[in-house]
């Protein structure tokens, strides 16, 4: 009998056929006028007719539970915000629920939450409702988050939109927030941090100058998982030069130690978005006021559609392919 | 150092600490014109202008997954509906996130999805997006499923509203959810089934005919909890009658072996609405035409504020208190 494997929620291939499977056997997967589960984006859409609502959730286990640059509380409230605003939609209102387990220390939880009011206020979206559940000792690994967000779509974006002569924009380092979360439990001497934080403000600022055809956030299986879904999606080819991928020295360093390619690393503060050329560089000076390594990092043709082609640092060509089930310690 | 204790997640007093502890610290707790975590409502409404939208969360966690009358995707999929169906408001989409052990039977996932599948189509509400996760083996118990829901609101209802005078109805049998998992956790020989459904549609007819000043379902802590939730919300009395409370037979049978009372045990396809008495006899008819064990099981007035006091069956009176942390074997 078939059972189901830690590849199974890396972000991988071995995901994807899950989450296919799982999909396919739901019949009701958008609603009249919306779209949801029949295109998997970050967020599915429900059209009021004067209003587009986005909604999403994702479940949050990260170890260790509290990392430089933040903990699961920063991670659950900026994860959500992020995927809205991917969509273009401007965060509304949030959820959060809680399965903890037995023996958990209360002045543990009361720290999470703390991160997570503090995530909410620098974004200004309210935690509306909540649900907690207290697991046996034993039978739950010590903290769950759950969130789920709605927003209202300011422009819709979607992963499906990239155009050929489109520039591939990242808006900052790539693989912080993996390549912190090993050091730190690998007690690694760095003061490498995560970069887990909303991404809304940024996102905001650049639909206001408009050009923005496809855009997702980098976050499991990292940025090589993100331009391989919107080069899948958009049914387009990505070609992305690896010297132009921001990279701290750090993150190299330990990338390398650990046998890690911190472009298969998960970033949680960071945003890919294809742009059309002429608003490229006005995009691009506005993320740099946010975060100066901030680049543009590629370009979108039309063949071979479906594929992501890295020049190397050397000068070589070669595909980067999204990660394969577990590549390395789970991290999230 | 203060500890989660089981009972922090049984629906009791110690719950009730445990969510207001985590409330406290949340600042932004609703939107402008909304409410939300202020509340504590079984949904959050986000108020935008033309429209209201109720947003709801529940983590799923249940033993046995497979029960007499449905499974954990079924309850996930029933219990966010009917959140969203206790505020008024007609459920438009949900989330679904998996949160699965390593090694789990995929057969036992796409059984699972199948319910999740069966009941999304039973309301007409899509699933339009989801998020899965697998955790280590021995790290977790099996399989928790998060659902969150969005609403629209057609007429606002809560736990604040029930007035002196009002009658107090329950749609069906109470306790019937969980006594039937106990049972078959205890591998008793019976045909007690799970009352596990969706309640949109017995709301919705009720909504039509008015009249409803507060409304809940009676799920973890059962009718004693519920009741004393929408008793203390509404700062009124309310007085049932034990004999008008219905109960099946077989579950008064289980309960008494078990030593539990049906009364603070988990229904999971009930409601509970406070009725204007002008309107009572005809809502009562309408929930009679989907279940005849459909009762007026008493009335609400002004003092004691915020308690239970029930007519035993014997004739004597107490007051029916809320459950105290873990009183009996989990069951959600």
């Amino acid at each position: 009998m078939e059972k189901i494997k830690l590849g199974h929620g890396a972000g991988g291939d071995l995901m994807k056929n899950l989450v296919e499977e799982i999909v396919s056997s739901i019949d009701l997967k958008k609603t009249e006028k919306g779209f949801g589960l029949d295109r998997l984006e970050d967020a599915g859409i429900v059209d009021l007719g004067d209003k587009k609502i986005a909604l999403t959730t994702d479940s949050y286990t990260v170890d260790p539970l509290f990392f430089p640059g933040g903990d699961i509380g920063t991670l659950a409230v900026c994860g959500t915000v992020n995927d809205l605003a991917v969509m273009g939609a401007e965060p509304l209102a949030l959820t959060l629920a809680y399965i903890i387990e037995e023996g958990f220390p209360l002045n543990d939880l009361k720290r999470v939450t703390d991160s997570v009011n503090h995530s909410s206020k620098a974004v200004g979206v309210p935690i509306i409702t909540g649900d907690s559940k207290v697991i046996e000792h034993g039978k739950m690994d010590k903290l769950i988050v759950n969130t789920a967000g709605i927003g209202i779509v300011k422009q819709l974006v979607t992963n499906h939109g990239a155009n050929p002569g489109d520039k591939i924009l990242v808006s900052g380092s790539v693989g912080d927030h993996g390549l912190a979360l090993l050091a730190k439990r690998f007690d690694f001497d760095t003061d490498m941090a995560s970069d887990c934080a909303p991404i809304w403000e940024i996102v905001k600022r650049a639909l206001e100058i408009g050009g923005i055809s496809a855009m997702k956030d980098p976050t499991r299986g990292g940025l090589a998982n993100c331009l391989n879904e919107l080069a899948e999606k958009s049914s387009r080819a990505f070609f992305v030069k690896e010297k132009q991928v921001p990279l701290k020295e750090k993150a190299r360093s330990i990338g390398e130690i650990l046998g890690i390619d911190p472009l298969q690393t998960a970033s949680e503060g960071r945003v890919v978005m294809c742009v059309k050329p002429e608003r490229a560089d006005d995009i691009l000076e506005t993320l740099k006021k946010f975060d100066e390594d901030a680049s543009v990092i590629g370009h979108v043709e039309k063949e071979p559609k479906g594929k992501v082609i890295l020049e190397t640092v050397v000068g070589g060509r070669r595909f980067l392919e999204p990660a394969i089930g577990e590549l390395y310690p789970r991290i999230c």
